[in-house]
């Protein structure tokens, strides 16, 4: 039986534990990865090395930020508005509602989304940090932007909760049918959503 | 417009560089290594780091050894047979066929296959090698394992025309039906090379 070069058979295994990848994919990686130049794996290389400390969270939004910055920038920035804060599940969540340009609140980054069954309970979550951040920052809206699964529900209804009693509006983004989509293709909750939520014109 | 931090969107951009990974994919695997703890990212960047220096080409078969080896020892083992040789595409068809346990003779990896449009001419190819070693090791039958691709059949087709002054077998893979496939689903070119192939019983 013939065997890979130890050399390639050890990166193999290690691109195998990224998430999503499996053996026919690491190997098409690496092999991809060991016909390329040396410079290209370097570099790669060294991108990882520098991750972790070149990353950080920032202390009041858990925004990921440079290692050298105090702060996340678009949490000091002037023209956003502090007493409006967006929740989102992931730091790249973030990105994309930048990306409609619609937005001038701020963020909370929770981390992840309530799932018992991974052990995920609200202590894992930023949840406190929010509630802490809703009163220091005399904060008006919560925007509960978690994703539109199961989690993500329940940890929008577990935070619409816990901020009964603060002084503070609570909204969520609209569920409805996205743009561009035909009547028929949709799915029957995101049809009867769609229904719920309808709005004069 | 917030921007991920530099590291992080650094690592994207190399993970990005990989076959088949656009910029979602790529932000998958740079969070979850960012998430991940340090001595996994570490691992793989050894594994990087060492895959050039650690991998070369087999000076004979041109399959992929350890730097410390001499040839392959899949060629080098005597109960291989040196005069049956498998033409392959690349280094992990050596694996696949291996897997089989049918098959005892040695291998030639061409390192590609003929496409005029990506530059690969025969010159490219291990195909001199291929016709010195028939001469060489006195080869008595050359199996044409190439994909059942245009580039593998042409491939195969050219390697063929080359080695007809040779006094040496030349034989292709056989085209057929897969193992557990439906008639009514195969594909008519696989259904026609199945009849063409035909065997009696």
């Amino acid at each position: 039986m013939s065997k890979l070069p130890k050399a390639l058979q050890d990166l193999i295994d290690e691109l195998s534990l990224l998430p999503g990848v499996g053996p026919r994919t690491a190997e098409r990686y690496a092999y991809y990865i060991l016909k390329a130049d040396q410079n290209k794996s370097g570099r790669l290389a060294r991108a990882l090395e520098n991750v972790h400390a070149g990353v950080k969270h920032c202390p009041k939004t858990f925004a990921l930020i440079d290692a050298d910055q105090e702060v996340s920038p678009l949490y000091e920035d002037p023209a956003r508005d502090k007493q409006q804060v967006a929740v989102v599940e992931d730091p790249f969540d973030v990105i994309s509602l930048e990306k409609t340009g619609k937005y001038s609140g701020t963020y909370h980054v929770l981390g992840g989304v309530l799932s018992p069954i991974d052990g995920v309970t609200p202590d894992s979550l930023r949840i406190k940090e929010l509630i802490q951040r809703v009163k220091d920052d005399d904060v008006s809206e919560v925007i509960l932007a978690t994703n539109a699964s199961v989690e993500g529900e329940s940890t929008a209804l577990y935070i619409q909760k816990q901020l009964e009693e603060d002084d503070v509006n609570v909204s969520r983004l609209a569920r409805g049918l996205p743009v561009g989509v035909d009547l028929e293709y949709a799915d029957q909750i995101t049809l009867s959503r769609a229904l719920e939520g309808r709005q004069t014109v």
